[in-house]
């Protein structure tokens, strides 16, 4: 370890912003935030309170962010739309990247990250899905990997969010690009990871419903979403993504193997305390993915910091981030229109169905 | 109550025939078993030294024991091929009957069973799903029943028993109409009673591969089969089977409403022991379905001879059954064919697939 | 196993008089209710509708029963003052005994059954202590004999009962020998299981307080306390008994060895269902000791019907329930009188408090 | 906040030395590690390589590191027998103190950096009793408070270390204070916290065993301990201390009130993962006290960081460590001698034992 630090930009101080700029600032020693840009006056405002008296820079513009003498990462946090027009231009900036999931909701624009990317092999460029940093995914992977449960063969995972009763889904759902690729795109990854991310995809078949916010179907969403993915080699994923939950955030995943099965959180808890009272036994359980994976976000921070001055290789590949894209707005499609999807073994679309 | 008992025989002495045929001698206060019939000599062999002692006559043909005096019920624990013949006969002899489930494979069969119940109204006929009367089934339906958890809308359940590693299960699968209609068939059943029989499926689609034991694809088998059914009212059920387990039986349903979650047995166990030692904390589960259920078919026992005692309706209705049997069906076809099936609102089959 | 069956007794039908007679009536294939004894007109009245009509034949006087011709065992389930009495008066009619805890509140009068059942050895005479029937216990002995956790040497065991608002445990605490003798005795008796009945007595010592009920002082008891025994070969057991659980019956157990613990229903829970709402994650425990421990008393009647058709010898040794009797009764001393109590190797009490 | 950092040395450089350091340096945004002290060559050795490059200065002399210019604050990590000398002299010398726990092994001792910090009371002196900064613990007491078990009557709390089979452990016996002063102080802290710190001793007992480090005797320790505290007000608490884990780090605390019961850490666990094998379900739990505690350490160095910067209360009193030694060091002394020691409402031993 050297004491160098890697100077970094946030862009986007948004929730997930303000989140990721603070854990630069204080959780991530080897880093330094040197800047943070956001359009948004509100938001400026709370950096300057936040920021700015720990000697970080502040813009309104992305693009002048870049331009900061020294600055040699950046942070993109901002609103998915933008994720990939500025990672674009962060890469032609000669800056290392940290794209917020997902690169974008359409699997083209993502690729064009990619391509970028590759263009500059000398830059660290990362999507960052969390869940890869947390250390019961960690400690589920290598198990699998020492050959604990065997061949992995059937993967059950679940991104469930606690009911937001704003409503504030509904609003937001007209540019998440949906529930599967909003949420699901979490446990995508997850099965890309454990199953390898050679796996090609064979046939992909979902549906969903709105059990709370029949308004969520004005932009082809729902609440509910339960969607199948099988793989050429047989493997299977299914996956189940809510907005209703009423105890918090479930985000548990399963992992079936020839000789066991390793399960995460399928017990969730906040933390160690148990009520007992008159009503029987009781416990917490996290409110939001950043309660639950908030470490996973400090670790992610402090990896991708040592990837960057150490020249390491980074701990998840971008290509994967796009296949995960490309099934999430696949899922997406065959809820919308009630279509199971195939795909043949080079990965383009056949017309199985219509047999 | 009253002291008189109902004079029962059991068909079929195979595992669950014994079962059946024990828990009637010593745990049914209420009932008395008469006679139980079994074609096979090891089986009886079996019955000589177990029930002949106390008081039970013996048969090698069951259409004999339907004409033992005095006999009002028989509790069918045969083969399942035989189910409903052996139904069909025991209502032609005026007998209630308790067949152990599927009625058949077949869904017409299945309703030829009903039909011939139709017409003996004075009878008591039910199909045995243990399910429906174990106790945590049971408070989580109450719990459901009394709003604990809003709007049912999504159901997750699996039925995963133990790897039985002399692959036993091959040459079973060649009968049991395949692993949806002998596993999955439990979570359907539970699927109706949670969502309400009335239920119209308005698609199905399924997957499974053959993770321990290709041979299961000679009889159009799996070894890991998932599968999701939604029905017209926008509910959605999602279903998952598996021959190989490596901790036990895992059989988990959880019930997810608009209000809360209900979740029975996400934390399996088979007694109230944890041994912690250099490994960590360690605990066992059930190693097979009886394992589990155990007391839930000594209910069942006791609450089918309460119903024919006294004449008050049986806990679940027969039509149910049939209903149960022509979705698990469907699964199977839509995981063999790789086909979705859709349903029009009338129950018919529809070729919207093929838009 | 023969089709003859126990003809046996049941004398007392209070509460806990009424589970045994049902259970012998009901389920225990190998015995057979002929007799019921209560000097209780109202629990008479109950018999009438519940035992008579199966031929179980009542009495008002327990000497009156004795006599009854073919009887050969009495189950004693009445009030603990007349336990002894009961027993030996049984004894000197040459019947089984299967005693409830404990025998006496006093030793001496507990040893006095040990010298009569000493007396008839033809005679199988068990004094209930229904947790070393219970399927966990008995599995976490097993594992313990089988050397998962070495040498135990800490014993740490609780007998918590739900909080009774209605009070009756004060009135109850004048005849019951107190919270260590009522409560704690399950305890001890498993401690001296798990450290074999051979363990001697060093040192006692207990503390006690009146947390809801001060009344209880009048009968010198408590409604929480703790106990410390000290064995000669170093093993400790510490005991915790309250009164005054709001959630339910909480009785757990752990057995410390030397590579490895028991831990018995530290997760205590009713049944498999756990509700996720807007509070967080709810289950229900056991709310009486007989919810906990209903199939312990099943399995300790047919359990004691079979040895004493069989002539086998019984599951548990009635002297070891003189010694539990013995230490329940000393740590209510001391948690009354304050003082720490010794005794020497032969199981005589010291002065060494006084050094 | 403002942009201030308080400037701090760290005194001691072993195993928790290391852990405050890099703490102070890494994790504590508003806190600067300045300056580390250590008189073993190989502790100054790691710190070369591992503080100095980020500027911090390396002393071999307490003495002469308390002289360094601009430092404010100092964190004792070194030997608990020269703790308290090294905060007197940090007292003297106008340093903010953050000590690790306990101050002294001997209760006149810790009075004596009570009454040195009782006359600088500008100066920040805390006594590090780490769980007090653990969020389930703050849950627990935040639940209490807020009314949600009635009265806290009952408490019973553990600290029990995996068993360190190199045996490490009995040389450090010999200056350590015993297994009460060094593990169970932790609890007494608690006990303390949630019974309140004016609670007053009414008798103290304890028994322990060696059962498996004989040797432990040679210096009055032994390796299971567990303890009996009274209270004047008749609140209970017993403590149970081991060095002889399997499963790794077990420290529970349940609070027993009169309307429920709060219940921390009694299903330990690493982390979300639970491994389903042929040997049934399994999780590993934390191996050491800093992997179950080693966010409340850096919420330590936070807390302590912030009280300095803003002057603002401590989080937890000076006096009552020393209450908590004075606790410990008797019923360590109970242990050894046998006997149970009485104290009057005053705070005086008296000799009813003796009575």
């Amino acid at each position: 370890m050297s004491a160098q630090r890697l100077k970094i930009g946030c862009a986007g101080l948004g929730r997930m912003g303000k989140r990721h700029a603070l854990n630069f600032l204080e959780r991530t020693p080897r880093a330094e935030l040197v800047a943070a840009s956001s359009p948004d006056p509100v938001e400026l405002e709370w950096a300057r309170a936040h920021l700015e008296p720990f000697g970080v820079r502040l813009y309104q513009n992305y693009d002048d962010m870049l331009k900061q003498e020294g600055m040699v990462a950046v942070v993109i946090a901002s609103a998915t739309a933008v994720h990939a027009e500025q990672a674009i231009k962060a890469i032609a900036a000669d800056k290392h990247v940290l794209c917020e999931k997902p690169l974008s909701t359409n699997a083209e624009v993502s690729q064009s990250v990619v391509d970028a990317a590759a263009k500059k092999p000398h830059l660290k460029v990362m999507c960052g899905f969390s869940r890869r940093f947390d250390i019961s995914y960690r400690d589920a992977f290598a198990k699998m990997q020492a050959g604990q449960v065997g061949t992995a063969s059937v993967f059950r995972s679940q991104t469930c969010d606690k009911l937001d009763p704003s409503g504030f889904f509904v609003a937001y759902a007209e540019f998440s690009g949906g529930i599967f690729v909003d949420c699901s795109i979490h446990d995508i990854d997850l099965a890309l990871w454990f199953f390898g991310a050679n796996s090609r995809v064979k046939s992909i078949s979902a549906v969903g419903n709105t059990a709370v916010e029949p308004d969520l179907r004005k932009y082809n969403d729902r609440d509910n979403a339960v969607g199948l993915v099988e793989f050429w080699d047989g493997r299977i994923a299914f996956l189940y993504a809510s907005r209703m939950m009423a105890a918090g955030q479930e985000d548990v995943t399963e992992i079936i193997g020839t000789k066991g099965k390793l399960a995460i959180n399928t017990q969730p808890a906040m933390n160690h305390v148990n009520v007992y009272d008159a009503g029987g036994i009781h416990r917490e359980i996290p409110q939001t993915y950043y309660d639950r994976f908030e470490y996973a976000f400090v670790t992610e921070a402090n990896e991708f910091s040592a990837s960057c001055l150490d020249n390491t290789p980074l701990p998840l590949d971008l290509k994967s981030a796009v296949q995960a894209v490309q099934i999430a707005a696949t899922l997406q499609e065959s809820m919308i229109t009630q279509k199971k999807i195939f795909f043949d073994e080079g990965g383009d679309r056949t017309e199985l169905a219509c047999l």
